[in-house]
Parts: C-alpha cells; sequence; structure tokens
C-alpha cells in the first residue's frame, strides 16, 4: 500500500484562546507513528462552520482527515453541520444513537432536551463509531475523496475513541499497516542521554527510523524497520538497545510504569504502601491508577505535617530536629514505618523541597529523599530535581516507581538505584 | 480601534510526529485573550521553507502573524530564511547581536563556530528584541502588509520573550485593548446544565458573547463585551449570572479548585486532613498542589483494604460488614477518624466503586460516597459517576474539594450539598 496523507483539523474555541493545549492532535499523531501516513499539517479553527469549510477546503483528496471538537450538545458545536455543508450531504438522525442518548440522560436524572438530540445526526456517507466515555460518537467514511475521521474534542472521549477509529481504518483498508517496530520505555533518564547511548546502534544500523519523546515518566525510544533496511536489522539493533539500556527500561510495550509496578508485584505475591511528604498521595494515587490494583497495594501514610511523620509513622521527632524532615535519615523511617504498620513487603517514602518556597542553600528547592524498604533491607537515594513545583512532584513519582519496579524485576539483593546512578549525575 | 485578526504558525518537526505537544500557540492564545485580537487559526508545519512560506500565504494583508520555532542553530532550523525569502527581503547580520552572541559562548566556555552565528541575522524591515534566557532573539516588524513576530520555540524561551513583544506592539499601536469580560468556574455540573441555566439571561442580552468549556474540575462559562452589546450590558448580565449560579461557583478568575478551597482554608484559619480509598490520595494530592497548602493541609489516610480503614482509622469492622465499605455509614466513620487523629478542623472521606470491576445491582460502577466532617458537624452524599475508572476518580476528587469549599464559603451549619442537589439529580 502507499503513504496516505494525513491532515489533522482540531475545531474549537478554546483552543484558539488558549484555554486548552490541544493534546489531540499529538495523541493522533503518535498513534499513527510507524505507518506510512504522514502528517502533513495541524490546523487548529474556531467554533464557525466557514472556519471548519476552509480548513477542510485546504486538504487535499486522497487524505486521510482527522477532525476533532465541536461535536457537543451545546450551541457552539457545529462540526456536524459543518461537514455536511462542506461535502453537500445532509444530516441524517441515527435512531439507534438517538436512543442510546436518551437513555444516558435519563440514567443521570437529566431530561432528555431536543438540542441533546443533535448528538444523534449524522452526515450522510459518514458512520458512527460509540464512544465508551461520552455521549458523541467518533464519524467515519469517506467524502469528497477524502477519509473523514470526525472525534470528540474532550481529550479523554478522543483517546478512548481513537483506537477503535483505527481498527475501523484498518478494517476498510485505509491505512497503512504499522511497519515493524520496537519500544523502549524508561523513566529517571533525560531524553538527550537516551539520544546519546543510542548513538552508536544509529550509526551502525543507519536504515532504521528512530524516534525518542518525552512521557509522564521519562523518555522513549523507538526504532522502526523502514524500506531502507535490509531484514533482521531491526532485530539485531534492538539487540544491541537492550543490551545498552538493560535495567532501566520498564516496559518494551505501550504499558504505563504504574501498570509495569503492578504486574510484577503481582506476579511476585507481593504488597506495597507508601508514607509521602511532598507528592502528599500521588505516588498512591498513581499506584491505583490501573484497575485491580487493591490485589497488591494496601495503603498510604500522607504526612505533610512533620507531627504526622512523627504520630502516624512513628519517625522520632529528634530525627526530624537533627536531620531535617528532607533527609535519608527520616525518609528511612517514614519507609520502615510505614512497612510495619501496613504489614506490606514493601514501603516507598518520600520527603522533599517541591517549590517554589523552602529551598535553602544545602537542601535547594527540588531536592527529594525516596527510600524503598523491603524484604532485602532499606535503600535511599536524594534526587535533585530541576523543574517547578507541580514538575518536580511528578519526577518524583516516577522515581519512587522506577525504584520499586528495579527490585521487583532485579531481586531483593540488588540496589534499587545501582542502574540509575551511573546514567544520572545529581545525587 | 478595530479588531485585528491573529494567525500563529508553528514550526517543527517534532510537533507533527507528536513527540512533543505544542504549548506556545496556546500560551500566545492566552495572553491575547480578552483583545479585540482573535486568533483565526493556528499551522503546525515543519522545518521547510517551502511549507512555512505555504503557510505564510495563507494569512492576510492586516494580519498580526506569530510564527514560533526553526531559529536554533542547528542545520534543520530556517525560519529566518524562509521568512526572508517569503517576503523577498535580505538577511542582514545585526553587528550588536553577533557580538553579544560571541560574548555568550564564550562565557560558557564554547568556541564560536560560524553557524552560530546565523542566530544575529535579522529579515531587513524586522527588529530583533532580546531573549532573556537564551541565543535565538525574537523578531518584530511589519512585511508584506502583515505584522509579523517570530519567537523561538523553546517553550521557556518563547515564554520569557512573549511579554517583551507584546510590550513592543502595545508601544507600535498594533495591538487592541482587552475587551472587558466575566469568568465563573463551577465543579460538579453539567456543561450542558449551565448553558441552559443561562439561556434567559443570553436571550435577554443578546449583543453579548458567550463559551462554556469543560475544565478539570467542572465547567466554565464566560460573557465578554462586544461591539454589538451596550455599556452596561455586561454588568447586568453577570449580575443575573451570579444569582443563577449563586453557590455553584468556585472562582470568577483564574483559579484552579484546590487554588480557591486552599485560600478559603487560609483565610478561615482552618485546617483540613483527607481518608481515601477510591481516589487514593488523589484528594491530598491535588490539595497540596498549590505552593503554600502546607498551612492548611496536615495529612492523609489512604485506606485502600479494609482492614486499613479499621487499624489506621478507627471504622468498627462491624460497621463495614454490616454496610459495606461503600456505603454512609463507613465514610462518615473514616471522615471522623481522620478529623480525630489529624487533629484538623474539617476532615473528607471518600469510598467508591471505580471500576471497570466490582460494581453491583445495588451499587454500580461509579457509586461513590463522600463525607465531610468539620465543626459544624458531619454530612455524607452518595454519587454516581457515569464514567470509566480514570474519569470516576477525577469527579470525586472535585466534587469532595467543592464540597468543602461550598461549607467554607457558606459556613459551618450549611449542608456541603443542598446547593448541588438542586443542580444534579444522581443520587
Amino acid at each position: 500500500m502507499t503513504r496516505r496523507p494525513v491532515r489533522i483539523v482540531t475545531v474549537g474555541d478554546e483552543l484558539l484562546e488558549g484555554r486548552t493545549v490541544d493534546t489531540n492532535s499529538g495523541r493522533i499523531q503518535r498513534a499513527l507513528a510507524g505507518r506510512e501516513a504522514p502528517v502533513l499539517g495541524v490546523s487548529v479553527v474556531p467554533d464557525e462552520a466557514a472556519a471548519i469549510a476552509t480548513a477542510l477546503d485546504a486538504t487535499a483528496a486522497g487524505d486521510l482527515v482527522f477532525l476533532t471538537g465541536g461535536l457537543g450538545s451545546t450551541p457552539d458545536d457545529l462540526t456536524r453541520e459543518a461537514v455536511a455543508a462542506w461535502a453537500g450531504v445532509d444530516l441524517e438522525q441515527d435512531a439507534e444513537l438517538a436512543s442510546r442518548l436518551e437513555r444516558r440522560w435519563r440514567a443521570r436524572g437529566i431530561n432528555l432536551k431536543p438540542s441533546f438530540l443533535k448528538q444523534s445526526d449524522v452526515p450522510a456517507g459518514l458512520e458512527p463509531v460509540d464512544n465508551p466515555q461520552g455521549s458523541a460518537p467518533g464519524l467515519v467514511g469517506d467524502l469528497r475523496d477524502r477519509t473523514l475521521v470526525v472525534l470528540p474534542g474532550v481529550p479523554g472521549e478522543m483517546a478512548a475513541l481513537l483506537p477503535l477509529v483505527l481498527e475501523r481504518l484498518d478494517a476498510r483498508g485505509v491505512l497503512p499497516p504499522a511497519a515493524e517496530s520496537c519500544l523502549w520505555r524508561t523513566a529517571q533518564v533525560a531524553e538527550v542521554t537516551l539520544v546519546e547511548a543510542c548513538a552508536s546502534v544509529r550509526d551502525r544500523w543507519p536504515g532504521l527510523r528512530w524516534s525518542w519523546w518525552l512521557t509522564e515518566w521519562g523518555a522513549d525510544v523507538r526504532v522502526a524497520a523502514s524500506p531502507a533496511a535490509a531484514a533482521g536489522d531491526l532485530a539485531a539493533a534492538a539487540a544491541e538497545v537492550d543490551r545498552i539500556l538493560d535495567g532501566i527500561v520498564f516496559a518494551r510495550e505501550r504499558r504505563t510504569l504504574p501498570e509495569a509496578v503492578l504486574e510484577l508485584l503481582i506476579a511476585r505475591g507481593r504488597t506495597v504502601s507508601t508514607a509521602e511528604s511532598c507528592t502528599a498521595g500521588l505516588v498512591a494515587g498513581r499506584l491505583t491508577d490501573p484497575a485491580g490494583s487493591s490485589a497488591a497495594f494496601r495503603g498510604a501514610v500522607v504526612a505533610y505535617a512533620d507531627e504526622v511523620k512523627t504520630a502516624r509513622l512513628g519517625v522520632p521527632a529528634e530525627l526530624i530536629a537533627a536531620h531535617g524532615a528532607v533527609s535519608r535519615e527520616v525518609v528511612l523511617a517514614m519507609a520502615a514505618g510505614a512497612r510495619e504498620r501496613f504489614g506490606t513487603d514493601h514501603a516507598l517514602a518520600l520527603s522533599g523541597i517541591s517549590g517554589p518556597g523552602g529551598g535553602t542553600d544545602a537542601k535547594p528547592v527540588g531536592t527529594t529523599w525516596i527510600a524503598l524498604d523491603g524484604p532485602g533491607g532499606a535503600h535511599a537515594r536524594r534526587y535533585r530535581f530541576p523543574a517547578d513545583r507541580s514538575h518536580n512532584r511528578r519526577l518524583a513519582v516516577a522515581a519512587a516507581l522506577d525504584a520499586l519496579r528495579r527490585v521487583l524485576e532485579a531481586g531483593d539483593d540488588v540496589s534499587p538505584w545501582h542502574q540509575v546512578d551511573s546514567w544520572r549525575g545529581d545525587r
């Protein structure tokens, strides 16, 4: 199959007024990565039929066009109408969609207004795809020599619909198949460091396609086969990358760090608890993101105030007075306290200065101690995160989860930080 | 001054491959919000001179055009060259910029390469604006009947240059002043319900500009003055909206729900703790998003396992056996336990079935009990959230924080849910 050019049009006043950042186009681009479907452009247009039509006019016959946004039931949502008008087709009510909408609103105790029913209107020629998270269906089909995919703008709904829509496109033979590729997901390592680490492999197998990107957890690397590479190149290069990145990879496929950790906990029959100061429950919150986490996660103490560290985790007040709340001694005592009180195999503890205030010369903003207590003993490491409050907290969550991942993977007698120390210089 | 249409062109291969999310265009849009300078479109184009020229051709005479990206010193950075070629002007080296660049690289111990000096090239007709954070200056000026603003793509540098550039534009009289507007931020209420609630006000003052959008916390409404409205219309309509939305608005300006709650806690000299099952620390995590939260937030117990609810919060095991962990009785006992153990004025407790498993006919997925204990007594409410695991958890966090907000705002003898009950039907 030949290449299939892709254009993305995101619709919404809120995107143009900067109230909302467009994350949808990036998600579509990542979902298409590895296909011979290059994204030639992204346009962001207001909730106006004329602007949507202009953006559609700027696409070319043969394009695969993704439109997101403007599928709600409020008066400013008019993407359905705009697409129908641009294509010169009618909007037709889909009876099944209409009755599903009616049930949905009734279940929420909201009386159906006629205006809500516009979400069951479908431009003739497109077919609806059920939205697992919301009321606006996706729409897929061919109009004016383009393949159109119309998706809601709410990021969670868009993300839930996207794989279903790609399946539909694959079934219709619209998308070139994905090229073979390998993925490495890492936490705690900078993107540039990964790029450098893989430089020799890139030089050796130049025909492959490399990409790197930042994630919520750290950085990912992907290598894909390409027509320029010989058969076997991908496997040979991947084996070399495996060797180089040994120990710092938390997943080789699309899995989040909490999913990887939870899977390891369950496979090993282990339980975990947390004691959190600076992250204030975010490690526990992320550990319980995956369904089924209650099999391994028992509970947490958020000890934001120092007296709480003493009263609820048994950290001696003198220890805090002597070393400060952000110290190796205190974070180890927090971890031991949580492990004992919750009766878990492992306990993670975090105490740090996220900022913007609270930093000193000796302990600048970003200084964060993380401890992991478990059957093989207790370990602690100091980090110096370089970012602002919210990002420092996110980096701490990823570092803590990744430490637990490392011990679960490599065994209780392994330091959670031996590997990462050789990659980072921020102790 | 008349309206000034704005178009944004962001340049960068990384944006088109989904590796990087374009946050720059959102930042520019927010900086222009309220001005009569509507952003008519955003295009994302690759690092190719032809693509940049095509995007510039798609702008109109009279536009204010922001270009970001491609101002670095590597071979793939060619926005300067592309702009000069598009406008048919020469690139001229700016001697002052060149000597500043030279000093900058020398201070970093890096020998100046000739290629670095391309950052001192300026398309004739534009003037440089010093970059406080990096080496690439901003460029401002008029070319081909457009006002062009060229900014680096690195988000931190772009953000630092933006206010300087807007000052320059204001000094040149290029930008209209900000239009008056009012904002209402709500939690717990559906966007469609807000639209309906404001329908009578919209009908009465038709000249105003309305917008609604979903947020992490709930839904926002904004009304802006426009040339079609009479003086005083905005104030009159706003007073009416204030009356209609009384009690469900958590902020009238750009503030998050945790920021609003924290400000109220500090103003009232109150402290808070949380006891969380289904949300597993996320309420505590969000409450501590704002800097300074340690003045009011003390700590939390995440009681994911039932034995933790008993051992760490004093919830009688018989109560759990009799009513189930997701019940009014248990969530009230969790709140009382947290309030007592942390010695706080208020305590929030949450217990629910987030899904995908665990639902029953009597307690379907989404069923969530939230309790608030405080000086005025204890209250609990059942919610039935309609979404998937991750979204149900987010809805629970917003509902809990908003309940606390309500009591802090209206007084301890007020039910946290009286107002919201009349807006929702999902008990």
